[in-house]
């Protein structure tokens, strides 16, 4: 489950100031929690959610309902699968799990992604990271990785401990070439002094 | 300067799903970057902007312009005299920059921050970290902490090195209470499987 | 427990290349890790481990005669009582641990440490930290503080993950003053292009 | 670089309590800090310096006079030309640095070391640290991988921040088989309660 405070770091690295309409997806969406936070902040937004386990996908649909997160639409099926039968391609990608079957996703991704498009992805191993970065190099597109650590207050005879999460990587990688849709501003380079 | 995965984390901590003419204040706006970003992304909120330093009030009007983040409202002057003069109780308060006067910031955030209202301050410095735990303890308001440590990628001898960028202390505090308007969800633990 | 990565720096801060027949003081010696390490990284040196609880105190013992580490003196009792009561003043200490007294421990120390001796100390909580710096401030010694966070692989799904420990602060103070013992160099810095 | 806290973890997870006359490799020694720290804090042992750019061995020279570190022997040359060349093969060895050179040190060293023998290898890249652990799993060495990150505290408006340096992956990997000498106790793992 990705928690809070990577969540909302991914969403700002995800995410310009978007358009109403614009489509993210989200695959191996797991529980939904990614979806869920896309969906209910930005509610012109249509998230599409990839997980192919069917126990995840009934939580998926589960989480949905509860938030009232109806601009999510939720799609069973692997990555590939599901990327090759759309008809429009992506502009937002993030993948949050790969289900053991990352180098076909990145693959899908990179075959199928806009001009223009974004991905994010999240990582917790060190092999799926170098994976990544490896492919994203040889497709030449320029790479950004950041490493999120939090610890969160615990209480430690009465006094404040901080209790360390596991740490996450994010890899950002903008595909090269002209959008058709107007480009993704960075929303941590937009103020400046 | 507040970057960009640490405000995102602080929007996250601070904006339940708002409504509509709901005020957030962001005491020690420094640059506005904290206070853009609310604006930008939540349009339909009012956000007051405190700041006392001449040279850095010229920057966030400047900033308010360039984003056309014209639902910020800049206010010269110190937080307690402005959260004194105010006639409505604000209910969402971001303490980013103290400008040496903390003390004072506190007391007026805990004398009139609105029953069932939420504090969200972002620290880089101990003592200042010390200093609010012992004032919130004292108003016996719940207080968590979270410490955010960010490294984003550099290039070394053409290779993907990990530049870290100086943590971060939250802390975040809801006034005990019940509120006029409705309880501030957490963002963070809306989503349980 | 101290972990081996953060014992391994505990020891670089508090030790220079030490004289035979130095001693060390382990104060809140737990259950002698720090201790162990010490005696047996450092034969020529004598380490007085402190602790008041009984439990501790046997598995301190069992320590020590399973390591061999002979040079240890282990001391029952307080830090104050122990110090008081020790003819020569320390010029080396080490405070692992307060169990809940933690300002008599500090009083104790900044007593009876030796012109241009060290102390180092290492924390779990905000409150300890805070109250060791003001403490510290007080007594006019000047401090280093240093966060050491430490996440060591584990295997997910197969493959490396990193699972955080959770971080320490360390203070490291000297007392200031013309010691009788030469001055403690700092291995940190004691090699430089 | 190697500061001093990171060498200080360095030394524990590659050296248990080593016998006198064993000798410890440093490939890619640079200025010698890691060389000179083992030298001088273990002057039984052997230190064994090999660096292959003239402007650092002027420095690792000058070094090892400064702080008399005379057991060391600096080696000049890469690290597969000196560890053919040499007698006998290596037990201990630090990798630092790799001059752009790090798959044949990795071949050198998985050809090289002595069977029960360990490698302790730092990194601040990615891609090195992945290329390594790619190269220990192919040579089906145990590995354990961990990350060091530390902050050191420095002066904000009078009060204490925390500057963090750029964090280390550490790789130790033990060869398998039954050493000619004692296996290698994990310091880490001494004191168990």
């Amino acid at each position: 489950m990705t928690r809070q405070e990577v969540r909302s770091v991914v969403l700002a690295k995800l995410l310009g100031p978007t358009q109403p309409g614009d489509t993210v997806w989200d695959i191996g969406a797991g529980l939904g929690t990614v979806s869920v936070e896309i969906a209910v902040l930005r509610p012109h937004l249509e998230v599409v959610a990839v997980e192919q386990a069917p126990a995840r996908l009934a939580f998926l649909r589960e989480n949905r309902q509860r938030f009232g997160a109806y601009n999510i639409r939720v799609v069973e099926g692997t990555a590939s699968e599901v990327l090759q039968a759309e008809a429009q391609r992506p502009r937002l990608v993030f993948v949050g799990g790969s289900g053991g079957r990352l180098p076909e996703i990145l693959t899908a991704v990179t075959d199928r992604l806009e001009e223009g498009g974004r991905l994010v992805a999240s990582f917790v191993t060190l092999e799926h990271l170098a994976l990544t970065l490896q492919h994203l190099r040889q497709a030449q597109w320029p790479v950004e990785v950041a490493e999120i650590q939090v610890a969160r207050s615990d209480v430690i005879a009465g006094l404040t401990g901080l209790k360390p999460q596991r740490g996450v990587f994010l890899v950002r990688a903008d595909r090269p070439g002209s959008p058709a849709a107007p480009q993704i501003p960075d929303e941590g380079e937009r103020v400046q002094a």
